[in-house]
């Protein structure tokens, strides 16, 4: 049993974290301070799931399963709380999700960008001191994101690349082309990680997680109270969960230019699979351990194409569209990413098939009448 | 004439670039917060030169010099009027030292980390915002620092190195090692601005620069109301000038740890050229340019023993002590950086000799009756 600390423990992946470690007989606490609901409420947009509030879930959680999650609600940039928290909780994990995680969301002008970047790299800059100060022993499993390596011309490691120059060696950190203010935040994340870890001996995991993708873990199927949010919009929606949406209300099954942006996806219980691996065989003291977390590669006109396929199957007329895209990034480049280590720990995918698409699809059908348009066509734009 | 705003234009190096500029017919507007005015308040500690106002300064530089300098007393981090400045002055160059510069000042604890990398940052951020709604073809002159490299055992290239890996080959940004929690700050706002550039086509050359020694420029000799402040304490002054006022004293030199520590240095009055010649000859559009702004390597323990020398010639009795090394960081490692842009660009070092050293310890005996002892001896650990 261990004593295992959420933030961000209301997301789309928090929440089933929670559950999942819960389940298993750890010891669970959960931070959030709402920031996704937040955002949602300021876009007047929502989670095509009806999810419950934090409070109603830890209950209906503790009728479900007999386990109870114990949370609080406040901000990771207040350091008071988030460092007495921490003490009072003595996690041996601690996950920390509790980042605002949309590339738009953080380009739509500069007070969206300082919004994201800025409580992002000073929740993870308290969290380091937090831990220095009162947890030094505790993992810390951290969400970055794949999207902090960019799309350069070489192969991606992960993490860290052997470098030969000039006669000389060095293991250095993997050069990164972030894409966006968001994606930079999780840059800044992992220097000041590394920094800390380097200098203070603290023992870290940053998970450089793909595009994930599902609606379904085994807790969330429990109870209806226990759903996890399931965003479609331009801004929290990602690109498989989109399509589908897009598919079971008629809507085009917008590809942004080409569609042949490459990148990794894994399904959601991969995400829970791999944070448990993670915790399970902890980091060493003053290693900053890196995993690419996903599981295949795709490019954004293929998962377009297969929730076509699946869709019409299932009777959805879906067209698939080309729209402008908003974003700089190259729509045609090399992309070889290695992810080994989290195989290596004993991650057994789930592979992207049809099936898991058209449960998709059925999931959504049921609660497409919540559906709301007019945050789904991309309007925010990089330049 | 160009029209160039300096940031932190009230500091160490920023008002003698004000003066500099100003003197050569370029309408010059400077704007700063006092930060490190507050920072000496705070710790009781301050510059050794009687530094006025910067009020007074620009009227006594207008008596000095007929030409006048513009300036704005405002926080970085307050974007409105950042924006609206940068708007009214129109600038050609943003020259920009607006940053806590400190080591061991964000290593006090989680509250300086705080105040350093988030000001730091957010005012980066703000600046980059700004320029592209109200300057996009304006010229970035950012101060970076060589110690974003740390000490990796490679040859140190000019922000990128060309990388060969399993057969494919790019030129990525050089990766980073940063010992503490302002060089990490400045690691992120070159992120943060090689990023604007590659999305928003804005221009901008990252200098790297190494450890600034000296007193004096042309213009900060021409009145003792224009003077630059000259710090020897332990969070702000750097090696050499310390070294320079502990000789004066009669403190011990105080070399932390062996002293093998090898580093880049440079004279106050190189930093105004390499700013000027950058200034010159402006970053395409959409590049980040990157120099590494130095002129010449030594160990600590070298300077150390270079003011000894030269100190004992003028009869003064320092003895060199070393003490435990409050940082951590290697004190044996291999360390090699490029540093030709800036030659190539027409920079003439003036490189570091006896002479100057003596011309610094008469500087430093005229206000040697300022000097506060408590602030110098290394109070502040890494761990």
């Amino acid at each position: 049993m261990n004593r295992i600390l959420i933030l961000g423990g209301d997301g789309y992946l928090g929440w089933p974290t929670a559950m999942h470690f819960s389940r298993r007989g750890h010891a669970v606490g959960v931070i959030d301070d709402f920031t996704r609901r937040r955002c949602h409420l300021e876009r007047g947009t929502d989670s095509l799931t009806p999810i419950a509030p934090l409070h109603e879930r830890v209950q209906a959680w503790e009728q479900v399963s007999g386990e109870r999650i114990a949370f609080w609600v406040f901000d990771l940039c207040d350091y008071g709380r988030l460092r007495a928290t921490i003490e009072a909780f003595a996690p041996d994990t601690i996950i920390h999700y509790g980042e605002i995680p949309s590339a738009p969301y953080s380009m739509i002008d500069r007070d969206h960008a300082v919004r994201t970047q800025i409580p992002n790299v000073l929740g993870t800059l308290n969290l380091l001191w937090a831990m220095r100060e009162v947890a030094p022993d505790a993992h810390l499993v951290k969400l970055g994101t794949m999207g902090e390596y960019g799309t350069p011309n070489i192969d991606i490691e992960e993490g860290y690349l052997e470098i030969e120059h000039n006669g000389r060696r060095d293991r250095l950190p993997f050069p990164k082309l972030p894409p966006s203010f968001y994606h930079l935040s999780k840059v800044h994340d992992s220097h000041n990680i590394h920094f800390a870890c380097r200098t203070w001996g603290l023992r870290a995991t940053d998970l450089n997680q793909g595009v994930v993708y599902g609606i379904h873990t085994d807790e969330t199927q429990l109870d209806d109270r226990l759903l996890t949010r399931f965003d479609y919009d331009e801004l929290f929606g990602t690109a498989l969960n989109r399509f589908c949406v897009e598919a079971v209300i008629g809507h085009p099954i917008t590809v942004y230019g080409k569609g042949h942006q490459t990148r990794g996806f894994l399904n959601i219980r991969d995400t829970l699979q791999c944070v448990e691996l993670a915790t399970r065989h902890p980091a060493a003291a003053g290693e900053m351990r890196v995993f690419n977390q996903f599981t295949e590669v795709f490019t954004v006109l293929q998962l377009a194409e297969e929730v076509h396929r699946a869709a019409a199957h299932l009777g959805y007329a879906a067209e698939i569209r080309h729209v402008d895209n908003p974003r700089v990034e190259a729509e045609e480049h090399y992309y070889n990413p290695t992810h080994t280590g989290l195989l290596e720990l004993g991650l057994q995918p789930r592979l992207l098939s049809e099936e898991l698409i058209e449960t998709m699809l059925h999931t959504i059908e049921r609660f497409k009448d919540r559906v709301r348009l007019h945050g789904i066509a991309p309007a925010t734009r990089w330049r």
